[in-house]
């Protein structure tokens, strides 16, 4: 684990906005910046609200947008949305996401007995993780570009506590443009997409990584059952 | 790993045809078929030709049709096509794959210097081994439907070596369809695709679980590099 630190040669350069990150210890930090990591889970939310018709309701506090988004799309009032109105709220609060990135939320942030439909407990949640990210890539972002560099997003993702190897996040960008990573481009739904991969596998991985060794043993079972989730949503 | 064994209750009713198959000894089996496993990688082309151009060159013993099926679609002989054209190029011979699937297909039989296209020696090889997994699919869409169902699915890869637990095959087909797991019917692209990943991340499992315990430890950097040529392929 030692040679991590030394793998961003220039690592005080690429991250200015993280100082009060401590020295790299190991692939992946603890949070220790003052924005928490916007959270790819609603399980976060304490006070979920269930009506009387069983369905959730809204948290406490929700914004009245929010609220407004949903019911907006959810045309039919049965109280969830699905993909294409999932993506057609979303559109007029962040950004016009594809049917893939739309999918990777809703796995990520599904309703356990409403698998293929978001409610409002977990919309809302959504929403406001989309607006942390947001936050992030207008922060990162420094040229005002709308777009983000592969050093901007490293840097982003250290700036909330991923200290991701070089290695990794070349794997990942090669998916994306023409082939060369230098030059790839993210917008702010590969953007989101990018940094919910990370972030929800390395949380995962740290889940069974209690000590932060940077290694940690995994049955088979668990390896695939962490991994599936963040493979291709399928038609 | 002993409750593996008993976790698919019928297993003799529903894999009938791997009964030379050993008692389950963990959740994925040494390959023991008489079948070798399809390969998801041109690493077992021993002779690679490299012609005075640079270029690889097909195989010997490829057969014909399939140096025509690649030659049609490099219109501009350059010795190499792009996922556009692998689509074309199976089409003739396979299946209309999604450019899901041709992304998939294309990051696993890359060449390694050409990241974004596909040389004669890896089209054989891919070809071949769509040959195998067509042979597979045929052979256990036993109601020839044209489709293979979850219990299908779990019987072709227990016949081919691998033992997934019903937890992680739920979560896998969980993605397809219309969120009911068991009424979920693939085609042969989307057979191929949820092969080639639980071959693949499988394969790649037991690498680091070199006897075959059923668990293995990790590390940070190389979890990430093993999962993350199998998430979405972007755009």
């Amino acid at each position: 684990m030692s040679s991590s630190s030394g793998r961003y040669g220039s690592q005080s350069q690429y991250a200015p906005s993280a100082p009060q990150q401590p020295p790299y210890s190991s692939y992946y930090q603890t949070s220790t910046s003052n924005a928490p990591p916007p959270s790819n889970s609603s399980s976060n939310y304490n006070y979920a609200n269930v009506s009387s018709s069983g369905y959730s309701t809204f948290p406490p506090g929700t914004p009245q947008d929010v609220i407004t988004s949903f019911q907006m799309v959810d045309r039919d009032r049965s109280g969830f949305i699905d993909e294409r109105e999932l993506q057609q709220a979303l559109s007029s609060g962040f950004h016009h996401f594809n049917l893939r990135t739309i999918r990777l939320l809703m796995f990520l942030f599904k309703n356990p007995h409403q698998p293929l439909a978001v409610g409002p407990k977990e919309f809302a949640a959504l929403w406001s993780c989309l607006g942390q990210w947001r936050g992030i890539f207008e922060r990162y972002d420094k040229d005002r570009s709308g777009k983000i560099d592969p050093l901007e997003l490293r840097d982003a993702l250290y700036g909330i506590g991923y200290a991701v190897p070089g290695s990794v996040l070349q794997l990942l960008l090669s998916k994306y443009g023409d082939g060369s990573v230098r030059r790839v481009e993210l917008g702010f739904d590969s953007f989101v997409e990018c940094g919910m991969i990370i972030k929800g596998l390395t949380d995962k991985f740290k889940e069974k990584d209690t000590r932060y060794t940077g290694s940690a043993t995994l049955s088979y079972d668990a390896f695939m059952t962490m991994v599936l989730p963040f493979l291709v949503s399928y038609d």
